[in-house]
């Protein structure tokens, strides 16, 4: 972990550069929102730690009733269960026999879920919770429609709940039915589609799997970008909404954006100014994510970020846009949220133009 | 810093994934071949600390006769200078005075030098080491091509290098003229002209400084794409290769590609496989660059990377290629290997199919 750029209390353009930027009346306005969203539609909220990667963010949810968290990770889970997170879902498949000993350990502090899509799965996580002594709720996950992990709706899915739920260290969780693709499809026509198309394969699962005696506990999907579509459908009874958070310029593309606010920055200097029409600040692609396209700069009218390269962004200006200064700070908007705060080890918390706290982005790079 | 994911003397297959894989033989004769190729053509090289992040590489490649070490980064050089590397370079500019004051101090236990491309950055350097009490090399950077930071190679470089020289500080460093674009040009007549380009214009100031009397240390410059291109021209002292020590796919591409072996490898682990066609594995964007294109699939005859998602990574499987089975490890080379290595704590170094050595990748997001 490296030093925090920051200290409580310091003006803005004194935070050490690259640094990311959490402001906090828009971090906590978004909890806010999305809290009051989920309770009118009488759904909970699983946030995924997948975005934050922080057990403080998580208690900050949980405070305004999240049930627990997701994540994608072994590692994650471990760092939310030993910073006090006590209901976590792995809502990914584990299956090396080393990961699953950690999971089943961690069982005793937490109450730790994970999904299969796979007999062997099963039996590995069987043998795992048996080893530990321990009892795993376990849920399928169902491909409805992201075309990556999980089995195709229909007789595999029941034939795979029934063997969860007469192992005997396991229990049957429910379903895992996130639909990824339709997160940041741009109109809510396209949207709206995919949910109803997933809703309806999820639902006929959830009553087949009544018919041989099995309940879902969990009906977990759900992301930013299509939360109140999934919050509608009264199928889903858990959301696992993570970057709405923080947002991102991604999906700030989608038509309507979803209802939050841009919370999270990163913070860089302006290093070299070769021309009027150029500068170049210290943040490239080691400091932002660009798999979902380049950062947007912050309120600077006519100011492009229009390269990465490793340490470098290059800006461009317009023409009559006022000139960057040498040693200027410039806030830039991640292009995707999630691997970018992979990158870093602090949130520098502001308010009001200040550093108001450090926290630490504890599971960064626990990917294991 | 998160656990590593192996130890010494395990087989490769026990070791946790994603992790980041060194082939040490590989990489040694790497090392090697770099170190003859500069001595036979009369060159110095001050590898690219960038690439490797860690001083245990740094140590590796001087045993070899590098004469130090490049950086784009205070917190990089702080960490090889902590880590006893003798003599690095910043290769970039730095502005900010709390940056400045960082690297004054660290003049104290490394030879410390840095660039310049405007005189406010060069008073400010001066006042960082007026204040600390150190003399610091500054080199002018001038843009060969590169498009990036840097003065246009003319009068103004004369101005800013006399400024250096009449600094009571500083000393006059010599010329800094990377040219990062011509590294991934795909045909070696680009290439070629490329540097011819950057040499012709370097050589010129070289001259012209000689006849306002100052001579440059170091005129330094060259990747892993071009170095011998540089190498050749009589007009560059030092190579700042960064990449050779790994290679990536990128690099791959290039005709011909650079003369060094594959040594860097992400190890993933098959966590699906949803249909005959498909098979998931735990290694996605967060765990692979993918700025410069996705991973290749290390020796795995039909089976492609087509995809990257946050934490997974997609794999196609041609008709008639061996399926992969679940918990099966799956060696991929990273489609750039600067980030790439940024994302993980630890190199494991394998030989002979077993973990020979950890190293910590001790500048990892040190960013600042």
């Amino acid at each position: 972990m490296y030093r925090p750029p920051a200290e409580p209390g310091m003006p803005i353009d004194e935070i050490d550069t690259p640094a990311l930027i959490l402001d906090l009346d828009a971090f906590e306005a978004n909890l806010d929102h999305m809290a009051s969203a989920a309770k009118a539609a009488g759904v909970r909220v699983r946030p995924h730690a997948k975005t934050h990667k922080s057990p403080v963010v998580a208690h900050l949810q949980m405070a305004r009733g999240a049930v627990g968290q997701c994540v994608q990770k072994v590692a994650e889970a471990e760092i939310l269960a030993w910073g006090g997170v006590p209901d976590i879902l792995v809502s990914n498949e584990v299956v090396s026999p080393a990961k699953l000993a950690r999971l089943a350990a961690l069982a005793r502090i937490a109450r730790v879920a994970l999904c299969a899509d796979h007999a062997l799965g099963v039996d590995a996580i069987e043998a795992a919770a048996q080893d530990a002594g321990v009892r795993l709720p376990v849920l399928v996950e169902i491909d409805v429609g992201a075309a990556r992990c999980g089995l195709v709706p229909g007789p595999e899915v029941l034939a795979l709940a029934r063997r969860i739920a007469s192992s005997r260290h396991l229990s049957f969780g429910g379903l895992q039915a996130y639909q990824g693709r339709a997160q940041h499809q741009r109109t809510l026509d396209e949207r709206t589609a995919s949910i109803a198309s997933a809703a309806e394969m999820t639902g006929r699962m959830v009553e087949d799997l009544r018919t041989i005696g099995l309940d879902c506990p969990i009906v977990g999907g759900a992301g930013t970008g299509t939360f109140a579509l999934e919050a509608a459908t009264g199928v889903f009874n858990e959301l696992q909404v993570g970057s709405y958070v923080f947002m991102d310029a991604d999906y700030g593309r989608n038509h309507p954006a979803p209802p939050f606010r841009q919370s999270l920055f990163v913070l860089s200097t302006v290093m070299s100014t070769p021309n009027a029409e150029v500068a170049v600040v210290d943040a490239g692609l080691k400091a932002l994510a660009v798999d979902s396209g380049l950062p947007l700069v912050w309120q600077r009218e006519g100011v492009t970020y229009a390269g990465a390269s490793d340490e470098h962004g290059k800006l461009t200006l317009a023409p009559g846009s006022s000139p960057l200064k040498l040693d200027e700070r410039v806030m830039l908007v991640p292009g995707h949220c999630d691997p970018t705060v992979d990158r870093y080890d602090w949130y520098v918390g502001v308010r009001n133009g200040r550093v108001e706290c450090l926290w630490p982005i504890s599971a960064r790079g626990a990917m294991n």
